[in-house]
């Protein structure tokens, strides 16, 4: 197997105890944090020293109240309760999403727009771009204490590293990246905002307590994401992740992405929406049809509970592969009735993934909505800056 | 997410880097130690230390060449070339498999030996035993340096950490476990030995070249094991990589493990010698199943090529939801013709995988045959001594 730079790995890795020992014990003195971390003087305040440049942890004078008898009082190093600002952006198809955080996981603002379906790259960067503008404007945020930008894009991204030198498969992703980069002048990470948003249910949200996970955005595209083992899965060319083309009817029909019979072609809700009137029940959109299943229409509970059966069954297999300890569903579908949605495919996974060791798996919804992509941006944003030993224990905003 | 001990997470990585060092550098003074890694002068002695008693470094005094001209010549410290001893053992259902080897992955002894199907936890323990005593004497093998032992077994085992303490879903795994310990003392990981030999082929062998990896064994039982960004998948049950029970007949027939339609009750040998059969083709085994593909039997031939087909298909499910960058597989049946096993597997990957967006998936054979479970179970126990950054670099005996 390849290996990451392992000097590097080993640099975040100094930083993440170094901040790991601030958050747990407060205020420290450098000399306490060199007997705390194992680390040389040399190394934690180099470290230090880029934090503080960051706006990450602040240092503070001692205070003279006399309690120390002997020698020069010693400042400390704290974690900067007014620390750096991270933007996450969801551009998805024809809706863009931002949310603005600190590194502390604090909202400070959020918003969405509209944006053409047919608009380039370059329009879309900048639409988001306004929108940031506009939020931080509206919010009175200061934007020098900004420290990293995540972007979530449908379709294949290659996820890792910065955007300076990530190879992307996708030229529209780098063209967005690049353009969001150029205005902002700090580090920018693009993923998939399906994946992103498996990754904001495994940082904060459904899946949070569980290192395995399978996220599924229902929705008229069918993605998602596996967390495996507390890391999001990205693949050898970034395109980990596409539940929705799993083939079900492997000589079915063609789907646009040149296979056949996939899951997304059959599950999806203008799919459904065509069943329903196949059987006579009219149904107007997405929304609609979500909504006739509270109501109780029994050919739209019918068709979305078939539909949840082949969601279930793919997902069987993922449960036979991946073994996760919970599977979080999202998208639209999500909001329909546990009896047409989370029921059957709690039942096929019982029927199907190995019956004679059962194990716990929890099939629930995803906690976050269209907001996912955008929380899974700031996580991948917080991930870059090397602070995510903070992500699990702050609070939310 | 839960988190690992952040601590011990810290301490591996700090052995790591100084392992890295002095495989790179070669011998290296504590002060050149310090430079190069960033670790205070307390961490790394408490480190070196530890790994001198482990027998994993060695320290020599300064040769008096007269080279330096002032002060006291300093010590050096490096590998130990005839580092501690680590023990594979794969406890299959009839055969067991061992390997002893070397920290620096040199092969001391090899060997298997049969056991009856029918054999407990403690006889089959006690013949594992009995072979390693008889290698270890054959091969004038030195014991007291022994490090470690990994164990492959068939079925669901949870990896995770040190017999001691891992909650493995099976007392017939725990029993083996102890029982091993107790005759060696020292650290023992187990874990499911389809997925130990994926981590053989993703340490050394097929897909060592790749972060992101699939593994399937096509015996009577069909198995794998996933490599996601270079590590081992397991799931939250320990369970993951049972590639075989991923259902291809939801409403197929029922399977041993409870669920229906199972890819395994498909494909595995004696499946594709009773369909033989049944077109009035006598084949008597699985080895004289690969011959006759050789031999070009047209029937047999047909009967693998369908098999593989439907490999292929569930690969394809694999491939869109973890985006490897290679397949390795291995097998009694990976040894048929490349135009009945790999390449129907190829085929279907090309048909059905997101075409439109075509990545480059290698199909290749695995590299580790028999052997494969013994020495991932080797590669389990190196990482267990926290010694794995040995492993990409140093060749194998």
């Amino acid at each position: 197997m390849e290996r990451p730079d392992a000097m590097q790995r080993v640099r975040r890795a100094h930083t993440e105890t170094l901040l790991a020992q601030l958050r747990s014990a407060g205020p420290l003195s450098r000399a306490e944090l060199i007997r705390l971390t194992g680390l040389s003087r040399t190394t934690l305040f180099d470290i230090i020293g880029d934090l503080i440049t960051r706006g990450v942890v602040v240092e503070r004078e001692p205070e003279l109240s006399g309690q120390r008898s002997r020698g020069r009082p010693s400042s400390t190093v704290s974690l900067n309760p007014s620390a750096g600002r991270i933007i996450g952006i969801d551009l998805a198809r024809v809706t863009i999403t931002v949310v603005v955080a600190t590194l502390s996981h604090d909202i400070l603002a959020r918003g969405t727009r509209a944006v053409a379906l047919t608009a380039g790259p370059a329009r879309r960067a900048d639409a988001a771009g306004k929108l940031v503008d506009d939020l931080v404007r509206d919010h009175q945020i200061d934007l020098r204490a900004l420290e990293a930008i995540g972007i979530g894009l449908p379709g294949l991204v290659s996820g890792r590293g910065r955007s300076a030198g990530a190879s992307s498969s996708s030229t529209t992703a780098k063209q967005i990246s690049d353009r969001i980069q150029d205005r902002y002048g700090v580090a920018v990470v693009t993923d998939n905002n399906s994946r992103l948003a498996a990754l904001a249910e495994g940082t904060w949200g459904a899946a949070r307590d569980v290192r395995d996970a399978v996220y599924v955005r229902w929705s008229d595209g069918v993605g998602g994401g596996f967390i495996v083992d507390g890391q999001l899965a990205r693949g050898a060319h970034g395109a980990a992740g596409e539940i929705g083309h799993v083939s079900v009817e492997p000589d079915g029909d063609p789907c646009p992405c040149g296979g056949r019979g996939c899951l997304e072609l059959l599950i999806r809700p203008t799919a459904l929406i065509e069943q329903c009137a196949r059987r006579g029940v009219v149904v107007q959109d997405p929304a609609d049809l979500v909504a006739q299943t509270h109501a109780g229409e029994p050919t739209v509970r019918d068709v979305v509970r078939g539909a949840a059966t082949l969601l279930g069954q793919v997902l069987s297999g993922s449960v036979v592969q991946l073994d996760p300890g919970k599977i979080a569903i999202g998208g639209v579908l999500a909001q329909a009735t546990d009896d047409t949605v989370l029921e059957p495919v709690r039942a096929e996974i019982a029927r199907l993934a190995i019956p004679r060791h059962p194990r716990r798996v929890d099939v629930v919804r995803a906690q976050f909505g269209d907001e996912g992509g955008a929380m899974g941006a700031v996580a991948a944003a917080l991930r870059l800056t090397a602070t995510d030993s903070l992500l699990p224990t702050l609070p939310m905003g």
